[in-house]
């Protein structure tokens, strides 16, 4: 079995120096979040990750979920964790206070539910439900379904879940068929199939909260007659508590490759006269609210790619010191763990140098969000807004990517043992995969980035995010002895710009552009990434400077951003490459030739 | 469940035109490899492998083999495929006709063990030990020995092992302690365990004739002191039939991500006693032999690197032909399949691309070693066989790497759906996982390759393969309609260039140099792929030129080639930016920065 130890001292030192923690805790509504207090949760939040979730992971993984009937049973030890996880107050860590959570910044939260997957994705998937689930009822519940509803998801003492997917309605929600027909009294009954819901019927809770997309009867055809509901498991009874049961049954759950402790379910609504559900917000205006929700899922889904890689590199590192194999190249000598390679000491060092930057990427996304949503100064909201906006298919899509990329290394670490199930690390492969595909494929992502988040504004945020890139490398080149950076980044920033007009030239030529979507959306992940390890090596060699902290690992973050520099942005030049080239050759490629 | 329709034009291509299969047949003892007789093998094993091995190749995965007591049980339908398989004369195909094989040349039989590969790769592991086992007793067998053991190795009707790994000896053998005691009348007593055995132990056969690394008592320390020993797992009766079981026990099989079909045993030798073997060759010399069933293996392993690409491929092509979901881009239509997007056109293309690339690479390596075998010029067959030696961890490092890209990128392509089981797909992508571990991980290979394969002679067979890519971009840019990919050509040749170069400049710094030996493997996976494409282009185009053939198909062909040249050889810039730069900030990195 796998320890997991979270890794507190890399996420301090970007929670400090690349976030920027301390100016968060001065925004107002964030003032509770002082470095003590912050220090204090994420010690906290170790512990229980190391010692409530890290040890169901694999138990849950060989164990998986069971429909008995139309119950779903979850994995040993998955009740009494959750019931732990519920009254320790976790779920309402960043949630409104005024419904019982603690209002902390997403990012404090973020570190946090970066160890509850790391620990244990497949529980982690249920909890993180109540809080998208909650974001999005803030925004669009009228006042008395905030009062009935919120302050037990909040709390946690009912489960959520999204209801999108439908088996002809994946990744184009403008076929959902879901039907909603009035039932009066403010009341509607659904009717229909929805499929991958996650935590879809399970008994870990007295009642499941579900948000549901369906359409009205009036409802214009395509993704703008969509209108969001929620139906619960149990209807409830005068004293708001589950009574009847509603007319929803968990029909069947898939068997996957991966996250097998998380349910994936297949609902049926309506099969006995309708199931009921309120509507939420304005009628034909759910994929709006819908979309609240999702992104925040799809934010935690790129924290999972960093969360999946961190106890892959754990495992990996562990074991890389312990087995001994083979003989020193340089030395001759036997008897040395396998570290001393220098292929797997290469692997173990790419690992780590990723790992940084993609948390770098994602803890710094999330101070935006905080900004963006506590900033009193309307342009800096805004600014800070549209970086999050045009970030986040890159935090989900290429920290996936990546976080996929990881397992495989720890993988190959292990060799042999990485096969065999018993390590561990084959479990993390699996589990992993999915990141890559739920709540939106790379593609998806990459489609969105380049269309709704590049072209629809002529790249104008993307010109102002290249910007301060460009401004990090003039500071390398300031910083004598980082100066070496400087021509890397600069060239990262070379090939954002070129890109970046190429793109706008070629504008109207669709299928040319989108053929590229992926490839970009790798590019900027990759440039991105180097940017926070700029900013990384700046912030650990002015400590080192100063004196403060522990030398060797300021000199090991150093290290590791020249790393990313020497193996990690060359490859932006191919994917910019392809961006410009592989349009071109697929818009000729014959009909016949597949 | 997943159709297989083995690929034969696209085979028939490679073998025609890259891997001159009409020049094999013409070599002294090749002589039966006419043109109509290797289109009626490939298209007899076609039907076999889609008829016969493809429809278990789900059900294995699922039902997996048990251990009952002593006893393996390979899935339901592994017998009767086995029986039709053996009986219909298979494993026999490119195995000494002395011994009851057809001869035919490697160039033939590789396409065939794709296709056995591509059906269920579980099953096809089982009779291709035969195969690897025939080629290290043929060398270092004893007359007596081939008369008694190789007959019934070539028919299938005993099955073969290899026995190398231990617990403390994986990658590296010179750690093998299994002890083997002389017993007199040419007999040995072998004592000790031997793990990750494929088919170690089952009851397909009845008999398994184990090959096993041992060390005699006088036998010096490390690889020097490995002698091979052949152990049936049943003695020989007086007729030569299987009589009195050996002391050798299956203890366990192992619980892997995938290939479930095949078990994979830890054998335990001589806890009553001693379990009788007979010595292969000379003592001490075990390793060269056994090296020689490795390399046969080591190359088919590559060949189920695109083995497993090609099936990922097709059920990727399959669903993406029948997938409807989301609008097309260009022309707003609703309704159409999943290929008419961009992105997911992009991976279909690029699949195939690195599928004919590997291919190539695969038919031509193999047809080297047809020359180096049968040739009859000295000079002929030193520089085959050099050729071979070099490229062999390529054949088998890249085309593995390359064949879990592709099964990953067919799950992308089906999303949600490559996730579930049911699809099959996944099953590819664990299946996958394991080629670029066993017979040596892509990190041994590369070690291989720098080592033994460049370094040792200065990189002459290198530069001789170099200069003949050169050649073919000189071809390129005499062919007016194909210029355009003389300079990606051309490049990739300046890199190889540069990079020989350095690597001889700094063949002192062993640690430096060796911390690039996986990037390395792979630029000169991707230039050798390039220069298969840019083969294939030629021999396409020339085709369409003298309107011979389906011109559809030969465009496409074409089209392969400039896509990879236009999104995979230009990731062999950062591959060799890597081989010159990583080890210098490995050397330096500080020692607690892990």
């Amino acid at each position: 079995m796998l320890d997991y130890q979270a890794p507190l001292r890399d996420m301090q030192f970007i929670l400090d120096e690349l976030a920027g923690l301390e100016g968060i805790g001065e925004l107002p509504g964030c003032e509770d979040a002082s470095p003590d207090l912050v220090s204090a949760v994420l010690e906290e939040a170790s512990k229980f990750a190391s010692g409530v979730l890290a040890p169901l992971n694999q138990a849950g993984d060989r164990q998986g979920c069971r429909l008995e009937g139309e119950r779903v049973i979850t994995p040993d030890g998955w009740q009494d964790a959750y019931d732990q996880f519920r009254d320790a107050g976790w779920i309402g860590l960043s949630l409104p206070p005024v419904h019982g959570g603690q209002g902390l910044p997403k990012l404090v939260s973020t570190p946090v539910w970066e160890m509850w997957f790391s620990a244990n994705m497949a529980f982690a998937m249920l909890p993180q439900l109540n809080v998208g689930q909650t974001e999005a009822l803030m925004i669009a519940a009228s006042e008395e379904q905030k009062a009935t509803w919120l302050d037990k998801i909040v709390s946690g003492e009912w489960a959520a879940t999204m209801n999108l997917t439908e088996p002809q309605a994946g990744s184009d929600l403008a076929a959902t068929r879901m039907r909603a027909e009035p039932a009066g009294e403010g009341r509607y009954r659904l009717f229909g199939q929805k499929i991958y819901i996650s935590y879809g019927e399970h008994e870990l809770t007295p009642n499941i909260v579900h948000l549901v997309l369906a359409r009205l009867p009036d409802a214009p055809p395509g993704i703008k007659g969509l209108s969001l509901f929620l139906a619960p498991k149990y209807l409830l009874d005068e004293h708001g508590e589950p009574g009847e049961q509603n007319d929803i049954r968990c029909i069947s759950i898939e068997h996957k490759m991966g996250i097998h402790g998380s349910p994936t379910c297949t609902l049926s609504y309506g099969d006995a006269g309708g199931a009921l559900g309120y509507l939420v917000g304005e009628p034909h205006q759910g994929l709006k609210t819908m979309f609240v929700m999702m992104n925040d899922a799809r934010f935690n889904v790129g924290v999972q790619g960093v969360a999946l890689g961190e106890r892959a590199y754990q495992a990996a590192l562990d074991y890389a010191r312990e087995r001994v194999q083979g003989r020193d190249i340089v030395t001759g000598e036997s008897g040395r763990p396998i570290i001393v390679h220098p292929d797997v000491k290469r692997m173990l060092v790419s690992m780590r140098a990723r790992l940084m930057a993609m948390r770098g990427l994602l803890y710094t996304a999330a101070s935006w969000f905080d900004i963006a949503r506590h900033h009193q100064q309307a342009g800096v909201t805004d600014k800070h807004r549209r970086y999050v906006d045009l970030l986040m298919p890159v935090a989900k899509g290429w920290c996936t990517e990546v976080g996929n990329d990881l397992c495989d290394e720890a993988i190959q670490v292990f060799g042999g043992m990485g096969f065999v199930e018993e390590t561990g690390v084959a479990q993390l492969f699996r589990d992993a995969r999915v990141t890559t595909i739920f709540e939106g494929t790379t593609g998806i992502q990459a489609n969105d980035l380049l269309g709704r988040k590049i072209l629809r504004e002529d790249a104008a945020t993307l010109r102002e995010l290249i910007s301060d890139i460009r401004g990090t490398a003039t500071q390398l080149a300031d910083h004598q002895r980082l100066a070496d950076l400087a021509e890397p980044l600069g060239d990262q920033v070379a090939l954002l710009d070129e890109t970046t007009d190429w793109l706008l030239e070629h504008k109207a030529d669709t299928a040319n552009l989108y053929a590229g979507a992926v490839p970009l959306l790798h590019l900027l992940g990759i440039a991105c990434g180097a940017w926070q390890m700029a900013r990384l090596a700046l912030a650990a060699d002015t400590r080192i400077e100063k004196g403060q902290g522990d030398t060797d690992y300021l000199r090991g973050l150093v290290a590791l951003a020249r790393f990313y520099m020497a193996t990690q942005a060359p490859q932006a030049h191919a994917h910019a490459h392809a961006v410009r080239h592989a349009g071109a050759v697929l818009s000729r490629f014959p009909e016949r030739g597949l």
